[in-house]
């Protein structure tokens, strides 16, 4: 099992509900693709190459300050049950987990950790630089990112070309290789049936939507993960303000939803709310869908104020360590479905129960 | 509106679950139909007679011990809401209240009411003797109807024929004019379905079943009213002690149901009771049916000692409560429905607060 005592907070610190508009945004991520010159494709390359790889980028961000006291992990010699757990902090992609498309299996792979930041080495591409941030903040998330960036790019070698910008594996994250996104929570527009409407402008402004677990995933619970599509033709800070304002401009009309639904149907939202709260406070057996939308619900009560006895933070954290591989993490693993319903509702209970105790 | 006050802890002491099998049975009634000999039977009488009647009962009803300090009510002076309320309190009977069947209009009726005694004057029949007691407790109800009736048959030539017996309105109530029932809770028989057998087997018995609400009403969080169907050829004490011993035959299956339900899904079960208690404990909004549900589901949770934080005392009183018309003789009259709902939310909500408090 994976130690996250040896990060703050456990490693969920990007999920504290401190940073702007942190009722709605639970968080910011920002993300470079990079490769190093002379090198094949991560795709492409052999078991001996891949390996060669990841300590080179090991030697180098030793030698910064950014990830010179970076935590590493070797995906490759994980269970699956650790790369799981990984990929449900949002802390390694599908891919690096060796749980997407490509073949994982053989190829070194590692994660190195420090801070708000996290490098994956052998991923679709020969690195991927992540910053997170708590709520929409961007400019933290950029600076951390940019200089690592800066500081990883005076000791390897990143593919550049003068027209193009960084060289990517994918064609689609050619240019700055950079993805801005946010994990958001809609549950006005949802309600007010005003969200297919949103997201379908979204695209004109170059940006897309996914679910809570990227490319793919399905939308549980009115969280939303909005970024931009493209990353060629435009510098990282005109990708960066593009999202930040369509996010201002989606917060707004979230905040309008929901002061109509206030204004239209009060009774029926504080109702839905509550009902939630009643549900995840004494259900016995939770499955993981379920506890998402209910976790919505009270989401939506705690930051319209109706509900004052809950933190954002505790539910930040019951969204993180109520998926399923966090709780078979817990429990030591390999243990059923319906076992793990039972200890997915005895968390919930327990959180929620000290929660109610703290702020009574 | 009526004072309840004037009744011993408001007219409500027969729900106080202190009974013999009080976790299954809520409450048991005897009922004695009596008609005055000489006189046209109610449906057949000017409004000189039922006058005239009313006044002759209520004499003979004061020179007894029964009856003497009884509270009398007249039914056809009340309002609506106010018969409703009886009526839900099962007090009076769809017909008294002039909501049933028969053309109630300008008939003098009357309540008489003093401790576990209920007499209506100018139902079906002239009288309606009725006695209740919490749980299934058949002694007590028979020996208060019987007194009862014993010192009126003294003061009153009741309508008695030596080869059928009394003499009813309606045929199926003539001989002994007797009904007994019990308002019993099976949540077990339901979710095992093996309710309809169970209900199925009663008519060769001689019982029947209804709603909450006597004849014609539907059953709702798994209450049913059971009874003796016939009247007639046998004797107060055989017909009570077969509808007793049926009882105690329905309550063994019903336990022998839960037991079952505890072996094969115990955490379905427990998520099922303590899901009802989340939802009333913090719903904002109740329908009547949706709240009788979840009073079953709390109800089989507290009589199998899961839900230890609230007494069957308080839901039996929740039953009552928050029937519509109590709602809304409590707010005063006319009140909508969407309104009446967001009050039994508020009443439920404040009842199971205060049990919680008083237990933790």
């Amino acid at each position: 099992m994976i130690d996250f005592g040896l990060l703050p907070d456990g490693g969920v610190r990007w999920l504290d509900a401190s940073g702007p508009e942190s009722h709605l945004v639970l968080s910011t991520r920002i993300r470079l693709a990079r490769n190093i010159s002379g090198r094949r494709f991560a795709g492409r390359m052999d078991p001996a190459e891949y390996e060669e790889l990841v300590k080179e980028v090991e030697t180098a961000a030793r030698q910064t300050s950014s990830l010179g006291q970076a935590v590493e992990l070797r995906i490759d010699g994980l269970s699956q049950l650790d790369r799981r757990v990984l990929l449900e902090r949002h802390l390694i992609s599908r891919e690096l987990a060796g749980l997407g498309g490509l073949g994982a299996a053989g190829r070194a792979r590692a994660l190195l950790l420090q801070d708000r930041l996290a490098v994956m080495v052998n991923e679709e591409d020969h690195l991927r630089l992540q910053a997170m941030a708590s709520g929409a903040d961007f400019g933290p998330a950029w600076e951390a990112v940019a200089a690592a960036d800066a500081e990883l790019g005076q000791r390897l070698a990143f593919a550049f070309h003068p027209q193009f910008g960084y060289l990517t594996s994918c064609p689609t994250n050619v240019g700055t290789g950079l993805r801005a996104s946010v994990l958001i929570h809609l549950p006005g527009l949802v309600l007010t049936k005003e969200i297919s409407k949103t997201l379908h402008g979204l695209s004109a402004l170059g940006l897309t939507y996914r679910g809570l677990y990227g490319e793919g995933s399905e939308v549980v619970g009115n969280f939303f993960q909005l970024s931009n599509q493209t990353t060629l033709g435009r510098s990282e800070g005109d990708l960066i303000d593009r999202l930040r304002n369509t996010v201002r401009r989606i917060v707004e009309v979230e905040q309008e939803a929901r002061q109509v639904l206030l204004r239209d149907a009060p009774a029926i939202l504080e109702d839905k709310c509550w009902r939630a709260f009643g549900l995840l406070r004494y259900a016995r057996s939770l499955s993981f869908e379920e506890t998402m939308n209910l976790l919505s619900g009270v989401r939506l009560g705690v930051s319209l104020g109706l509900i004052t006895s809950v933190s954002l933070y505790a539910l930040n954290r019951l969204l993180v360590f109520t998926q399923p591989a966090h709780l078979q993490a817990a429990a030591g693993g390999d243990v059923s479905d319906q076992e793990l319903a039972l200890r997915r509702a005895e968390l919930v209970r327990r959180v929620l129960e000290t929660e109610v105790r703290r702020t009574e």
